[in-house]
């Protein structure tokens, strides 16, 4: 059967995760929903990565398959006028059939928003982790350029995590900040469970000045989840881009 | 009774704007309900301009009078402690006896975003009007420029609205854009009744050429509201900052 994509933003906050549950409101069960009305038969998506429940989407890519001929431009309007509005479906175009988004992505990109202002924000409390203190910006740039590379990242991974090796290369890991709004960046080929909030949870301890910077390099390579900081909050995290070979 | 400021950012999508109605969800309401339980007595905010039902605010300002003696940081700390998450209290300070918000504002500075892709934003769906198709900046930009300067806006004006003159100055009016989000900006000594709503109407009408961009100077001059664009959604809106002597 033909085989598509679909480039996806969403306000993860009122979603448990990307994962279908039953009984649970999940992005891939308002996508499945939303896909079977349309094509009138039922739709399995494959999405590159699964994200946790609160953690948002700027540009998740997921796969399905189909034997019904659409317009891709008409379905991305059907599926958004289907879909609750913190859902959007930004691009529909057909796929190789041995495409996959999970196995074939050369690199993920996410960005993880803190506000540090004394007060909540009333327009970003959404998607930010709200740290009321002034952070050490220099601090956790240090800090944040020590993961880049390839390295053993057992020390920032979650304990049920499933993956079969605990290596990943980081492309980039920095900070920027800005009447703050302080965004940490990470690009890497692929992410064990709750690497990047545990990362974040980090360079936090750092900022506050509860950890020195230079404290990192050796928390990585002591490969000791129990020395790196808490797992941050889900609700600051976004996945920006997935990236393919050609695009 | 000595007097104070507030410095308030809200997300205005819950609420029915700004001034107390009994029955609705208004700012002043659930500010003065909160700034009543902290002081005990009760309280009368008056405000810098009142926000209709859905426009946001970064930078509303608002004074109260009380005699209960209190500081600044630990005020802002319990309004924000016993207000909802879509409404901050950026500051608390105290202010001469006859400072008055509204009449004392030098100039009050407001955006409106749209959003043009074909796809609505599932991050900036509660802060844009979604236009979606490609909007002419350039014949938008001289548009919003001709607008600059001293002038009378009944043109761009609610039928009920109240003020007495109808001249405005505005000392800023441009369009700035990146991937998608197109954000006007206006800044004036005051503004009529819907009077961004309706410039923002007759903007997009500019941008997708069913209006030349050299027509808005003429409706300006014939100051006929029926000849300018239908008002914006209120929800696009949010005043950005209100500018007083000294700061």
């Amino acid at each position: 059967m033909p085989q598509y994509r679909l480039l996806l933003e969403y306000d993860g906050t009122e979603y448990h995760g990307w994962q279908l549950q039953p009984g649970e409101r999940t992005l891939q069960g308002e996508l499945e929903a939303a896909l079977a009305t349309v094509l009138r038969h039922p739709v399995r998506l494959a999405a590159a990565g699964r994200t946790d429940a609160g953690v948002h989407a700027f540009g998740q890519v997921a796969t399905f398959r189909t034997d019904q001929p659409f317009e891709p431009r008409v379905l991305r309007k059907s599926l958004n006028a289907l879909t609750p509005p913190d859902l959007a479906v930004r691009e529909v175009a057909p796929v190789p059939d041995a495409f996959d988004a999970r196995r074939h992505a050369l690199a993920r990109v996410y960005e993880y928003r803190l506000w540090t202002q004394p007060w909540r924000s009333a327009f970003w409390h959404r998607f930010t982790w709200h740290v009321p203190r002034p952070l050490d910006l220099r601090a956790m740039r240090l800090a944040a350029s020590a993961l880049a590379g390839r390295h053993d990242f057992s020390a920032f991974r979650a304990a049920d995590c499933e993956a079969e090796s605990p290596i990943r290369e980081v492309f980039h890991s920095g900070l920027t900040e800005a009447e703050g709004l302080c965004v940490y960046r990470v690009e890497a080929n692929a992410f064990l469970k709750h690497m990047v909030r545990a990362i974040v949870g980090t360079l936090v301890e750092v900022g506050v000045g509860a950890l020195a910077a230079d404290a990192v390099g050796g928390i990585l390579a002591s490969r000791d989840r129990r020395r790196a900081g808490a797992t941050a909050p889900p609700h600051g995290l976004v996945l920006v881009a997935v990236k393919y070979a050609g695009c």
